[in-house]
């Protein structure tokens, strides 16, 4: 197939596109690199089959030209400083919904009609449920991420329903593994190597958080739009298991051989909308045959290892 | 309280805010006439706690300076037409979810943190529950209008968590009475005065909708305000019945006078996206001692003789 992968120099969209290579089909990736790495699809250029596109999604008439011609849209591109959020309301409103209404908009005029889209668990905003389900109690939104998101989906699954589109949104914890550029990992890994004696933890350090391997998470997308190839369905993914901040912590500075004094911020929550218990029920995924490989432990062990090999993604300014 | 409503010259805005200044509240409408009336604002205008302010919440400027100085936002403005949504994909991103947002910001800018705000039941799509709770399964999103109030709710609810709004969402169905300038009654009612003997039924007449009248959303509203004074509430509003098509078009055609010949486009749905059922579970708002005064066929009949009596309405272009 013809892929069109945004936010394709990202840290899925380019591990999605490596494998899309590999399995033979053809790629475009399409990126404004503002959290994408030129080093990330630096072997992907040599490919014959795979093209970049250097675009921001709200450069409609960019998109518009550069979707055409594709059989099957892989939309990750994102605004997913979940943290931040709240400092500029405005950039989850413009880089995630605006983002994606401009996505559809474009496949609508070139006839792209089949959209996987990356969405959160974070959607789920504090459930009662856990683990918590696709088909969960109306959740309310504790984050403008998870709004956001939120508002994706919906306008996703009404074009599946007005214009005759398939969807397929996967509600991903958080992702972990080569190339990892943001999030709790990556934090707790900075902090160390600039002081080992010492680390700061948001919260209380016992907020519970699932994690998945990006391999995993890849292989799920593939596997999905292959065994169900029209229709809109959302998916939860992710591990049957959750740790402890303190317990990643435990795994981190093992690996890294450090010993510091942890100081907490303090409170359930890490940061305002943080939920403190994230937890998905993945047996719609599984009952198509997937299995995550990677166990928690073993992703946080592989991506400390990574990040301490790359050391420029650390220091990069963000 | 020192108001300030959204879509203050519209059916339900201009219908709320003269419920407001007789209630002793000040009243600042604001509307940009879309589908707003001058006519439904011309009594207020000579009220001195009553100020009307022309102006569109894509405005951002003149929304920021409007909106200073209030206690409370009733944002009830939104492009309503779900049925035409597909013709014209943007103009609910614009008018719902970028406009709530413009709504959401100004506030917080100018350190308004109360929000009542006009959702709808049709963000459950085509639910499996009926009567349809606040807690239903979370439902997929069958229309573009649906998706944008999702979008709008999720706002609302991520800057109470994040920024200490308080947050009052009303999932509405229908909403009849004096002032009613769009929907189905007024569709059939306005068939009929052009040709009494033919009327034109869009899907089977079997949809089953639910209706409630104006002056018992209103009072729902400002229930639900007094009683519950600060925090983040999703109330339903309707009444515990249901009608099809076909028994609405009865008491029409009765209240009328006429006896049309009947053609229907066939079909279980009105048009793409359409609900063929919606039944929503008022529990929550009856519970704090509200009941709608008028049941669903009174509400028909004294929409159908107001819009007799005001021609004007029906014939204005739209």
């Amino acid at each position: 197939m013809r892929a069109f992968v945004t936010g394709g120099a990202g840290f899925i969209g380019s591990t999605l596109a490596d494998r899309l290579l590999a399995g033979g089909h053809r790629v475009t990736a399409f990126d404004n690199f503002s959290s994408g790495q030129r080093d990330f699809v630096a072997q992907s250029l040599a490919h014959p089959d795979y093209q970049l596109i250097e675009g921001d999604l709200l450069d409609k008439d960019r998109l518009r030209e550069a979707v055409r011609g594709h059989d099957v849209v892989f939309h990750l591109a994102a605004n997913a400083d979940v943290r931040h959020g709240l400092e500029h309301p405005r950039r989850d409103l413009d880089q995630n919904t605006i983002a994606t209404f401009n996505v559809l908009e474009s496949m609508r005029e070139g006839s792209v009609r089949r959209i996987v889209f990356s969405s959160t668990g974070s959607i789920y905003g504090e459930p009662d449920v856990f683990p918590t389900p696709e088909d969960c109690p109306f959740p309310v939104q504790t984050s403008l991420y998870g709004a956001s998101k939120l508002a994706c989906e919906g306008l996703i699954s009404a074009y599946c329903t007005g214009y005759g589109f398939s969807g397929w949104v996967f509600r991903f914890v958080s992702i972990l593994g080569e190339r990892y550029t943001h999030g709790h990992v990556f934090d707790f890994v900075k902090q160390l190597r600039a002081d080992p004696a010492n680390l700061k933890i948001l919260g209380d350090g016992k907020q519970r958080k699932s994690y998945l391997y990006v391999q995993d998470c890849v292989e799920a997308m593939l596997l999905a739009l292959e065994k169900q190839p029209q229709g809109y369905y959302v998916f939860n993914l992710g591990t049957d298991e959750y740790v402890s901040v303190n317990e990643s912590v435990s795994v981190i500075t093992k690996v890294m051989g450090v010993r510091p004094d942890l100081a907490y911020t303090g409170g359930e929550r890490g940061w305002i909308g943080d939920s403190p218990f994230i937890f998905l029920d993945c047996a719609k995924m599984r009952s198509l045959g997937w299995a995550p490989r990677l166990r928690i432990a073993a992703a946080i062990e592989r991506t400390t290892r990574y990040l301490l090999l790359n050391p420029w993604l650390l220091d990069r300014r963000s």
